[in-house]
Protein backbone atom coordinates (compact mmCIF):
# COMPACT_ATOMS: atom_id res chain seq x y z
CA UNK A 1 0.00 0.00 0.00
CA UNK A 2 1.82 3.39 -1.04
CA UNK A 3 2.13 5.89 1.61
CA UNK A 4 1.90 3.51 4.31
CA UNK A 5 4.09 1.44 6.68
CA UNK A 6 6.40 1.09 4.94
CA UNK A 7 6.93 3.81 3.47
CA UNK A 8 9.86 6.52 3.41
CA UNK A 9 9.64 9.88 5.81
CA UNK A 10 9.83 13.06 3.47
CA UNK A 11 11.60 15.61 4.47
CA UNK A 12 12.33 18.98 2.57
CA UNK A 13 14.35 22.45 2.69
CA UNK A 14 15.29 25.22 1.00
CA UNK A 15 18.90 23.63 1.05
CA UNK A 16 21.59 21.89 3.54
CA UNK A 17 20.01 23.39 6.43
CA UNK A 18 17.24 20.82 6.98
CA UNK A 19 20.05 18.32 7.26
CA UNK A 20 20.82 18.86 10.91
CA UNK A 21 16.43 17.83 11.26
CA UNK A 22 17.02 14.73 9.21
CA UNK A 23 19.95 13.45 11.07
CA UNK A 24 17.92 13.70 14.12
CA UNK A 25 15.44 11.61 12.84
CA UNK A 26 17.62 9.06 11.65
CA UNK A 27 19.12 9.22 15.03
CA UNK A 28 15.65 8.72 16.89
CA UNK A 29 13.79 6.36 13.95
CA UNK A 30 16.90 4.45 12.68
CA UNK A 31 14.54 2.42 10.49
CA UNK A 32 12.87 4.63 8.77
CA UNK A 33 13.83 5.29 5.56
CA UNK A 34 14.37 8.51 4.21
CA UNK A 35 13.77 11.21 0.97
CA UNK A 36 15.33 14.58 1.72
CA UNK A 37 14.69 17.51 -1.06
CA UNK A 38 16.81 20.06 -1.09
CA UNK A 39 15.56 23.24 -2.82
CA UNK A 40 19.26 24.76 -3.63
CA UNK A 41 18.40 26.40 -6.76
CA UNK A 42 16.15 28.76 -5.18
CA UNK A 43 17.95 28.76 -1.70
CA UNK A 44 17.54 30.94 0.90
CA UNK A 45 14.26 31.29 1.73
CA UNK A 46 14.39 32.95 4.42
CA UNK A 47 14.87 36.68 3.22
CA UNK A 48 12.12 35.87 0.55
CA UNK A 49 8.16 36.57 1.05
CA UNK A 50 5.48 34.29 2.25
CA UNK A 51 3.67 34.09 -1.14
CA UNK A 52 6.90 33.19 -3.01
CA UNK A 53 8.15 30.85 -0.29
CA UNK A 54 4.85 28.93 0.10
CA UNK A 55 4.65 28.56 -4.17
CA UNK A 56 8.04 27.04 -3.92
CA UNK A 57 7.33 24.37 -0.49
CA UNK A 58 4.33 23.16 -2.33
CA UNK A 59 6.46 22.19 -5.25
CA UNK A 60 8.83 20.60 -2.99
CA UNK A 61 6.02 18.57 -1.14
CA UNK A 62 4.58 17.47 -4.66
CA UNK A 63 7.98 16.11 -5.78
CA UNK A 64 8.60 14.17 -2.36
CA UNK A 65 4.57 13.03 -2.63
CA UNK A 66 6.13 11.60 -5.86
CA UNK A 67 7.97 8.88 -3.80
CA UNK A 68 6.44 6.61 -1.64
CA UNK A 69 6.15 9.34 1.63
CA UNK A 70 3.98 7.94 4.65
CA UNK A 71 4.30 11.86 6.64
CA UNK A 72 6.28 15.17 5.18
CA UNK A 73 8.50 16.99 7.55
CA UNK A 74 9.45 20.49 6.40
CA UNK A 75 12.73 20.81 7.79
CA UNK A 76 13.09 24.56 7.20
CA UNK A 77 11.79 27.16 9.91
CA UNK A 78 10.74 29.73 7.17
CA UNK A 79 8.60 27.47 5.28
CA UNK A 80 7.10 26.12 8.69
CA UNK A 81 6.49 29.56 9.28
CA UNK A 82 4.57 31.15 6.32
CA UNK A 83 3.34 27.42 4.49
CA UNK A 84 2.41 24.57 6.84
CA UNK A 85 -1.72 25.71 6.33
CA UNK A 86 -1.72 25.35 2.55
CA UNK A 87 0.69 22.17 2.86
CA UNK A 88 -1.34 20.78 4.91
CA UNK A 89 -4.49 21.28 3.23
CA UNK A 90 -3.13 19.76 -0.27
CA UNK A 91 -1.02 16.47 0.77
CA UNK A 92 -3.08 13.55 2.39
CA UNK A 93 -0.83 12.59 5.43
CA UNK A 94 1.00 13.88 8.15
CA UNK A 95 3.01 17.28 7.99
CA UNK A 96 5.25 17.98 10.42
CA UNK A 97 7.12 21.41 11.13
CA UNK A 98 9.79 22.48 13.23
CA UNK A 99 8.25 25.75 14.75
CA UNK A 100 5.30 24.09 17.55
CA UNK A 101 8.01 21.26 18.53
CA UNK A 102 10.68 24.35 18.88
CA UNK A 103 8.02 26.38 21.35
CA UNK A 104 7.26 23.71 22.87
CA UNK A 105 10.52 22.38 23.81
CA UNK A 106 11.78 26.15 24.63
CA UNK A 107 8.06 25.96 27.32
CA UNK A 108 9.26 23.07 29.04
CA UNK A 109 13.06 24.67 29.43
CA UNK A 110 12.44 28.39 30.44
CA UNK A 111 12.14 28.83 34.23
CA UNK A 112 11.41 32.25 34.08
CA UNK A 113 9.13 32.35 31.47
CA UNK A 114 11.01 34.83 29.23
CA UNK A 115 12.29 33.08 26.06
CA UNK A 116 14.26 34.47 22.92
CA UNK A 117 13.57 33.67 19.26
CA UNK A 118 16.46 34.10 16.71
CA UNK A 119 15.70 33.37 12.70
CA UNK A 120 15.33 34.35 9.19
CA UNK A 121 13.68 37.56 8.43
CA UNK A 122 10.77 35.67 7.08
CA UNK A 123 10.42 33.76 9.96
CA UNK A 124 10.53 36.27 12.82
CA UNK A 125 8.39 38.48 10.54
CA UNK A 126 5.71 35.98 10.23
CA UNK A 127 5.29 35.51 14.35
CA UNK A 128 4.80 32.40 13.91
CA UNK A 129 6.89 31.51 16.87
CA UNK A 130 5.45 34.10 19.22
CA UNK A 131 1.87 32.46 17.92
CA UNK A 132 3.36 28.90 19.36
CA UNK A 133 5.21 30.17 22.47
CA UNK A 134 2.04 31.89 23.28
CA UNK A 135 0.02 28.29 22.63
CA UNK A 136 2.29 26.58 24.29
CA UNK A 137 2.27 28.79 27.65
CA UNK A 138 0.23 31.54 26.92
CA UNK A 139 2.10 34.25 30.20
CA UNK A 140 5.14 33.84 28.07
CA UNK A 141 7.21 36.98 27.41
CA UNK A 142 8.62 36.45 23.55
CA UNK A 143 12.06 38.47 22.67
CA UNK A 144 12.96 38.03 18.70
CA UNK A 145 15.56 39.24 16.19
CA UNK A 146 16.20 38.36 12.56
CA UNK A 147 19.99 37.39 12.03
CA UNK A 148 20.34 37.53 8.25
CA UNK A 149 23.95 36.80 8.56
CA UNK A 150 23.93 33.36 10.92
CA UNK A 151 23.22 31.75 7.35
CA UNK A 152 25.80 33.29 4.93
CA UNK A 153 28.29 32.49 7.57
CA UNK A 154 27.10 28.67 8.55
CA UNK A 155 27.38 27.99 5.05
CA UNK A 156 30.84 29.50 4.27
CA UNK A 157 31.93 27.20 7.33
CA UNK A 158 32.91 30.39 9.42
CA UNK A 159 31.40 29.25 12.85
CA UNK A 160 34.39 29.77 14.65
CA UNK A 161 36.58 32.84 14.95
CA UNK A 162 36.23 36.55 15.78
CA UNK A 163 33.90 37.31 12.50
CA UNK A 164 30.92 34.90 13.95
CA UNK A 165 31.81 36.14 17.46
CA UNK A 166 31.18 40.13 16.67
CA UNK A 167 27.85 39.25 14.05
CA UNK A 168 26.40 37.45 16.89
CA UNK A 169 27.27 40.42 19.69
CA UNK A 170 25.57 42.81 17.35
CA UNK A 171 22.48 40.37 17.03
CA UNK A 172 22.59 39.16 20.37
CA UNK A 173 22.84 42.78 22.33
CA UNK A 174 20.61 45.65 22.66
CA UNK A 175 18.02 44.43 24.63
CA UNK A 176 17.67 40.97 23.37
CA UNK A 177 18.42 38.72 26.48
CA UNK A 178 17.31 42.01 28.67
CA UNK A 179 15.56 40.91 31.71
CA UNK A 180 15.87 37.54 32.96
CA UNK A 181 15.45 35.52 29.77
CA UNK A 182 16.77 32.16 30.44
CA UNK A 183 15.99 30.43 26.61
CA UNK A 184 17.16 31.24 23.42
CA UNK A 185 15.16 29.33 20.46
CA UNK A 186 17.46 28.82 17.41
CA UNK A 187 14.93 29.22 15.06
CA UNK A 188 16.59 28.33 12.14
CA UNK A 189 18.07 25.22 10.90
CA UNK A 190 21.15 26.78 10.21
CA UNK A 191 21.88 28.05 13.18
CA UNK A 192 23.49 25.02 15.30
CA UNK A 193 26.56 24.81 13.87
CA UNK A 194 26.66 28.51 15.46
CA UNK A 195 25.96 27.11 18.68
CA UNK A 196 29.33 26.92 20.28
CA UNK A 197 29.80 30.93 19.34
CA UNK A 198 26.61 31.78 20.51
CA UNK A 199 26.93 30.20 23.77
CA UNK A 200 29.70 31.68 24.19
CA UNK A 201 28.13 35.57 23.22
CA UNK A 202 24.60 35.00 25.33
CA UNK A 203 26.62 33.37 28.57
CA UNK A 204 25.87 30.25 30.55
CA UNK A 205 22.42 31.25 31.98
CA UNK A 206 20.74 30.79 28.90
CA UNK A 207 19.85 27.33 27.52
CA UNK A 208 19.83 27.41 23.43
CA UNK A 209 17.31 25.44 22.17
CA UNK A 210 17.34 23.51 18.86
CA UNK A 211 13.76 22.55 17.56
CA UNK A 212 15.58 19.51 15.82
CA UNK A 213 15.39 16.94 17.96
CA UNK A 214 12.10 17.82 19.48
CA UNK A 215 10.78 17.60 15.55
CA UNK A 216 11.78 14.08 15.70
CA UNK A 217 10.16 13.29 18.46
CA UNK A 218 7.15 14.59 17.62
CA UNK A 219 7.57 12.60 14.26
CA UNK A 220 8.10 9.61 16.05
CA UNK A 221 4.39 10.08 18.31
CA UNK A 222 2.52 11.00 14.78
CA UNK A 223 4.06 7.57 13.31
CA UNK A 224 3.44 5.55 16.64
CA UNK A 225 -0.39 7.29 17.09
CA UNK A 226 -1.53 6.72 13.65
CA UNK A 227 -0.04 2.98 13.26
CA UNK A 228 2.66 4.20 10.70
CA UNK A 229 5.98 3.34 12.04
CA UNK A 230 8.20 0.51 10.88
CA UNK A 231 8.43 -2.12 13.32
CA UNK A 232 10.71 -4.44 11.95
CA UNK A 233 14.71 -3.89 10.88
CA UNK A 234 14.57 -3.47 7.11
CA UNK A 235 17.54 -2.09 4.78
CA UNK A 236 16.33 1.63 4.99
CA UNK A 237 16.68 3.62 2.05
CA UNK A 238 18.73 7.33 2.05
CA UNK A 239 17.90 9.01 -0.73
CA UNK A 240 19.16 12.76 -1.43
CA UNK A 241 17.68 15.30 -4.55
CA UNK A 242 18.68 18.68 -5.23
CA UNK A 243 17.18 21.08 -7.91
CA UNK A 244 20.85 22.38 -8.34
CA UNK A 245 23.72 20.71 -9.43
CA UNK A 246 24.84 18.10 -6.52
CA UNK A 247 28.24 19.12 -6.40
CA UNK A 248 27.86 22.34 -3.49
CA UNK A 249 25.11 20.34 -1.92
CA UNK A 250 27.35 17.33 -0.98
CA UNK A 251 30.39 19.17 0.19
CA UNK A 252 28.42 21.57 2.52
CA UNK A 253 25.81 19.01 3.42
CA UNK A 254 28.76 16.75 5.24
CA UNK A 255 29.23 19.48 7.71
CA UNK A 256 25.43 19.68 8.35
CA UNK A 257 24.39 15.86 8.58
CA UNK A 258 27.73 15.17 10.29
CA UNK A 259 28.42 12.33 8.24
CA UNK A 260 29.58 12.07 4.20
CA UNK A 261 26.08 12.36 2.19
CA UNK A 262 26.03 9.06 0.13
CA UNK A 263 24.97 11.20 -3.13
CA UNK A 264 22.25 13.07 -4.86
CA UNK A 265 20.06 13.73 -7.74
CA UNK A 266 19.19 16.65 -9.73
CA UNK A 267 15.34 17.27 -10.55
CA UNK A 268 13.31 20.14 -11.64
CA UNK A 269 10.73 21.82 -10.32
CA UNK A 270 8.10 23.57 -12.47
CA UNK A 271 6.74 26.69 -10.72
CA UNK A 272 6.47 30.13 -11.48
CA UNK B 1 8.97 50.19 -34.61
CA UNK B 2 9.49 47.66 -31.65
CA UNK B 3 13.22 47.26 -30.55
CA UNK B 4 14.28 51.06 -32.99
CA UNK B 5 15.47 53.77 -31.62
CA UNK B 6 12.74 54.94 -29.09
CA UNK B 7 12.93 51.55 -27.21
CA UNK B 8 13.93 50.88 -23.60
CA UNK B 9 17.18 49.69 -22.17
CA UNK B 10 16.61 46.16 -20.44
CA UNK B 11 18.45 45.49 -17.18
CA UNK B 12 18.65 42.49 -15.40
CA UNK B 13 20.25 41.49 -12.14
CA UNK B 14 19.52 38.47 -9.50
CA UNK B 15 18.67 41.40 -7.07
CA UNK B 16 19.35 44.73 -6.25
CA UNK B 17 22.88 44.60 -6.81
CA UNK B 18 22.36 45.79 -10.60
CA UNK B 19 21.42 48.58 -9.44
CA UNK B 20 24.79 50.01 -9.60
CA UNK B 21 24.80 50.10 -13.10
CA UNK B 22 21.34 50.84 -13.87
CA UNK B 23 22.35 54.30 -11.85
CA UNK B 24 25.70 54.60 -14.27
CA UNK B 25 23.23 53.97 -17.40
CA UNK B 26 20.94 57.05 -15.95
CA UNK B 27 23.87 59.54 -15.40
CA UNK B 28 25.70 58.25 -19.15
CA UNK B 29 22.35 57.98 -21.08
CA UNK B 30 19.86 60.93 -19.53
CA UNK B 31 17.78 60.49 -22.06
CA UNK B 32 17.19 56.55 -22.63
CA UNK B 33 14.28 54.87 -21.06
CA UNK B 34 15.03 51.47 -18.57
CA UNK B 35 13.11 48.92 -17.76
CA UNK B 36 15.58 47.01 -14.48
CA UNK B 37 14.11 43.57 -13.84
CA UNK B 38 15.66 41.84 -10.14
CA UNK B 39 14.75 37.99 -10.03
CA UNK B 40 14.24 38.45 -6.10
CA UNK B 41 12.18 35.31 -6.11
CA UNK B 42 15.43 33.43 -7.22
CA UNK B 43 18.28 35.55 -5.57
CA UNK B 44 21.20 35.26 -4.97
CA UNK B 45 22.77 33.68 -8.24
CA UNK B 46 26.64 33.64 -6.96
CA UNK B 47 26.33 30.36 -5.29
CA UNK B 48 24.44 28.26 -7.96
CA UNK B 49 25.46 26.52 -10.56
CA UNK B 50 26.29 27.54 -14.29
CA UNK B 51 23.27 25.69 -15.71
CA UNK B 52 20.56 26.68 -13.66
CA UNK B 53 21.94 30.66 -13.54
CA UNK B 54 21.49 30.30 -17.57
CA UNK B 55 18.40 29.03 -17.26
CA UNK B 56 16.91 31.90 -14.48
CA UNK B 57 19.05 34.43 -17.00
CA UNK B 58 16.96 33.22 -20.05
CA UNK B 59 13.74 33.25 -18.11
CA UNK B 60 14.56 36.94 -17.26
CA UNK B 61 15.49 37.94 -20.82
CA UNK B 62 12.32 36.44 -22.43
CA UNK B 63 10.43 38.58 -19.58
CA UNK B 64 12.05 41.69 -20.22
CA UNK B 65 12.17 41.10 -24.80
CA UNK B 66 8.29 41.37 -24.02
CA UNK B 67 8.94 44.81 -23.02
CA UNK B 68 9.58 47.05 -26.33
CA UNK B 69 13.52 47.48 -25.61
CA UNK B 70 15.98 47.58 -27.65
CA UNK B 71 19.17 46.34 -25.85
CA UNK B 72 20.27 43.97 -23.05
CA UNK B 73 22.28 44.93 -20.01
CA UNK B 74 23.31 41.91 -18.00
CA UNK B 75 23.97 43.52 -15.10
CA UNK B 76 24.87 40.50 -13.05
CA UNK B 77 28.80 39.02 -12.93
CA UNK B 78 27.67 35.60 -12.37
CA UNK B 79 24.70 35.93 -15.43
CA UNK B 80 27.87 37.83 -17.58
CA UNK B 81 29.93 35.44 -16.67
CA UNK B 82 28.17 31.98 -17.66
CA UNK B 83 24.87 32.79 -19.74
CA UNK B 84 26.32 35.52 -22.00
CA UNK B 85 25.97 33.14 -24.96
CA UNK B 86 23.05 31.27 -24.31
CA UNK B 87 21.60 35.22 -24.09
CA UNK B 88 23.32 36.32 -27.51
CA UNK B 89 22.28 33.03 -29.42
CA UNK B 90 18.17 33.93 -27.99
CA UNK B 91 18.07 37.79 -28.85
CA UNK B 92 18.12 39.53 -32.00
CA UNK B 93 18.89 42.88 -29.85
CA UNK B 94 22.74 43.52 -28.48
CA UNK B 95 23.46 41.86 -25.56
CA UNK B 96 25.78 43.78 -22.88
CA UNK B 97 27.13 41.65 -19.74
CA UNK B 98 29.58 43.72 -16.95
CA UNK B 99 32.98 41.07 -17.40
CA UNK B 100 34.21 42.70 -20.55
CA UNK B 101 33.88 46.27 -20.02
CA UNK B 102 35.27 45.50 -16.57
CA UNK B 103 38.10 43.89 -18.28
CA UNK B 104 39.21 46.32 -20.31
CA UNK B 105 38.85 49.23 -17.93
CA UNK B 106 41.39 46.97 -15.13
CA UNK B 107 43.77 46.66 -18.52
CA UNK B 108 43.48 50.29 -19.04
CA UNK B 109 44.10 51.12 -14.67
CA UNK B 110 47.10 48.80 -14.12
CA UNK B 111 50.40 49.99 -14.54
CA UNK B 112 52.21 46.88 -13.22
CA UNK B 113 50.34 44.36 -14.95
CA UNK B 114 48.94 42.63 -12.36
CA UNK B 115 45.12 42.29 -11.21
CA UNK B 116 43.26 40.61 -8.52
CA UNK B 117 39.90 40.05 -8.90
CA UNK B 118 37.40 39.26 -6.62
CA UNK B 119 33.45 37.89 -7.61
CA UNK B 120 30.79 35.44 -6.27
CA UNK B 121 32.09 32.11 -6.35
CA UNK B 122 30.04 31.43 -9.67
CA UNK B 123 31.91 34.15 -11.22
CA UNK B 124 35.05 33.09 -10.22
CA UNK B 125 34.66 30.12 -10.86
CA UNK B 126 33.57 30.46 -14.28
CA UNK B 127 36.89 31.86 -15.10
CA UNK B 128 35.57 34.88 -17.40
CA UNK B 129 37.44 37.18 -16.16
CA UNK B 130 40.18 35.49 -16.20
CA UNK B 131 39.87 34.97 -19.80
CA UNK B 132 38.41 38.93 -20.83
CA UNK B 133 41.87 39.96 -18.46
CA UNK B 134 43.63 38.07 -21.04
CA UNK B 135 41.87 39.12 -24.40
CA UNK B 136 42.24 42.75 -22.71
CA UNK B 137 46.11 42.24 -22.10
CA UNK B 138 47.93 38.73 -23.24
CA UNK B 139 50.45 38.97 -20.55
CA UNK B 140 48.54 40.23 -17.51
CA UNK B 141 48.83 38.29 -14.21
CA UNK B 142 46.14 37.64 -13.05
CA UNK B 143 44.75 36.46 -9.03
CA UNK B 144 41.50 35.76 -7.91
CA UNK B 145 39.00 35.05 -5.22
CA UNK B 146 35.19 34.71 -4.13
CA UNK B 147 33.94 36.42 -1.25
CA UNK B 148 31.16 35.13 -0.50
CA UNK B 149 29.83 36.91 2.22
CA UNK B 150 29.86 40.34 1.02
CA UNK B 151 26.70 40.20 -0.83
CA UNK B 152 24.89 39.28 2.36
CA UNK B 153 26.66 42.11 3.94
CA UNK B 154 26.21 44.73 1.49
CA UNK B 155 22.34 43.42 1.18
CA UNK B 156 22.84 43.76 5.23
CA UNK B 157 23.33 47.26 5.25
CA UNK B 158 26.47 46.53 6.89
CA UNK B 159 28.94 48.39 5.01
CA UNK B 160 31.00 50.26 8.12
CA UNK B 161 32.87 48.94 10.62
CA UNK B 162 34.47 46.07 12.64
CA UNK B 163 32.55 43.47 11.23
CA UNK B 164 33.01 43.79 7.46
CA UNK B 165 36.26 45.38 7.85
CA UNK B 166 37.33 41.61 9.36
CA UNK B 167 35.77 40.14 6.61
CA UNK B 168 37.18 42.10 4.01
CA UNK B 169 40.56 41.36 5.68
CA UNK B 170 39.89 37.82 5.87
CA UNK B 171 39.00 37.66 1.95
CA UNK B 172 41.70 40.11 0.77
CA UNK B 173 45.06 38.91 2.72
CA UNK B 174 46.71 35.56 2.11
CA UNK B 175 48.38 35.82 -1.28
CA UNK B 176 46.09 37.72 -3.24
CA UNK B 177 47.38 41.27 -3.34
CA UNK B 178 51.23 40.16 -3.18
CA UNK B 179 53.80 41.09 -5.59
CA UNK B 180 52.84 44.51 -7.09
CA UNK B 181 49.04 43.82 -7.34
CA UNK B 182 47.93 47.55 -8.52
CA UNK B 183 44.07 46.83 -9.58
CA UNK B 184 41.39 45.46 -8.01
CA UNK B 185 38.59 44.58 -10.10
CA UNK B 186 35.24 44.50 -8.09
CA UNK B 187 33.56 41.53 -9.64
CA UNK B 188 30.16 41.36 -8.19
CA UNK B 189 27.44 44.63 -8.93
CA UNK B 190 26.91 44.69 -4.85
CA UNK B 191 30.68 45.35 -4.21
CA UNK B 192 30.70 48.99 -4.86
CA UNK B 193 28.46 49.29 -1.54
CA UNK B 194 31.48 47.78 -0.04
CA UNK B 195 34.10 50.17 -1.79
CA UNK B 196 35.54 52.19 1.21
CA UNK B 197 36.17 49.37 3.77
CA UNK B 198 37.70 47.84 0.87
CA UNK B 199 40.10 50.27 -0.54
CA UNK B 200 40.68 50.79 3.38
CA UNK B 201 42.28 47.21 3.65
CA UNK B 202 43.93 47.17 0.51
CA UNK B 203 44.95 50.72 1.16
CA UNK B 204 46.34 53.53 -1.34
CA UNK B 205 48.44 51.65 -3.77
CA UNK B 206 45.65 49.72 -5.14
CA UNK B 207 42.82 51.13 -7.80
CA UNK B 208 39.62 50.00 -7.02
CA UNK B 209 37.73 48.89 -10.81
CA UNK B 210 33.83 48.98 -11.14
CA UNK B 211 32.14 47.53 -14.11
CA UNK B 212 29.06 49.56 -14.04
CA UNK B 213 30.67 53.06 -15.78
CA UNK B 214 32.68 50.96 -17.81
CA UNK B 215 29.57 49.10 -18.94
CA UNK B 216 27.48 52.03 -19.40
CA UNK B 217 29.96 53.40 -21.73
CA UNK B 218 30.20 50.60 -23.97
CA UNK B 219 26.52 50.55 -23.94
CA UNK B 220 26.73 54.18 -25.33
CA UNK B 221 29.15 52.94 -27.88
CA UNK B 222 27.14 50.13 -29.04
CA UNK B 223 23.84 52.29 -29.26
CA UNK B 224 25.82 54.76 -31.46
CA UNK B 225 27.43 52.26 -33.66
CA UNK B 226 23.91 50.58 -34.56
CA UNK B 227 21.65 54.14 -34.69
CA UNK B 228 19.69 52.95 -31.63
CA UNK B 229 20.60 56.19 -30.00
CA UNK B 230 17.75 58.65 -28.45
CA UNK B 231 18.57 62.13 -30.06
CA UNK B 232 15.68 64.36 -28.59
CA UNK B 233 15.11 64.54 -24.95
CA UNK B 234 11.89 62.88 -24.87
CA UNK B 235 10.30 61.92 -21.05
CA UNK B 236 12.00 58.85 -20.13
CA UNK B 237 10.21 55.96 -18.67
CA UNK B 238 11.46 53.75 -15.21
CA UNK B 239 9.95 50.27 -15.30
CA UNK B 240 11.05 48.55 -11.97
CA UNK B 241 10.10 44.54 -12.10
CA UNK B 242 10.86 41.81 -9.78
CA UNK B 243 9.58 38.18 -8.53
CA UNK B 244 9.24 38.10 -5.25
CA UNK B 245 6.81 40.81 -3.62
CA UNK B 246 8.42 44.70 -3.88
CA UNK B 247 8.55 45.64 -0.16
CA UNK B 248 12.24 44.55 0.55
CA UNK B 249 13.52 45.28 -3.15
CA UNK B 250 11.88 49.07 -2.98
CA UNK B 251 13.85 49.34 0.73
CA UNK B 252 17.13 47.84 0.32
CA UNK B 253 16.84 48.94 -3.71
CA UNK B 254 17.18 52.59 -2.70
CA UNK B 255 20.80 52.02 -0.85
CA UNK B 256 21.96 50.47 -4.39
CA UNK B 257 20.28 53.10 -7.05
CA UNK B 258 21.29 56.02 -3.98
CA UNK B 259 17.47 57.46 -4.96
CA UNK B 260 14.45 56.24 -3.96
CA UNK B 261 12.57 54.07 -6.02
CA UNK B 262 9.32 54.94 -7.79
CA UNK B 263 7.76 51.33 -7.58
CA UNK B 264 8.29 48.07 -8.58
CA UNK B 265 5.57 45.38 -10.16
CA UNK B 266 5.80 41.70 -9.37
CA UNK B 267 6.02 39.55 -12.12
CA UNK B 268 5.45 35.42 -13.08
CA UNK B 269 8.50 33.83 -14.47
CA UNK B 270 7.70 29.94 -15.30
CA UNK B 271 11.04 28.45 -14.85
CA UNK B 272 12.18 25.38 -14.02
Amino acid sequence: MRHGRHAAIGVFDSGVGGLTVLKAIMDRLPLESTVYLGDTARVPYGTKSGEVVTRYSLANAHALFEYDIKALVVACNTASAVALPALERELPIPVIGVIIPGAEAAAKVTRTGKVAVIGTPGTIASGAYQAALKVAAPSMEVHTRACPLFVPLAEEGWTEGDVPRLVAEKYLGAGLLDGDVDTLVLGCTHYPLLSSIIQAVVGPRVTLVDSAIATAERLATVLRERDLERLEPTPVERHYLVTDTPARFLEVGARFLGQPLSGARQIDLHVK
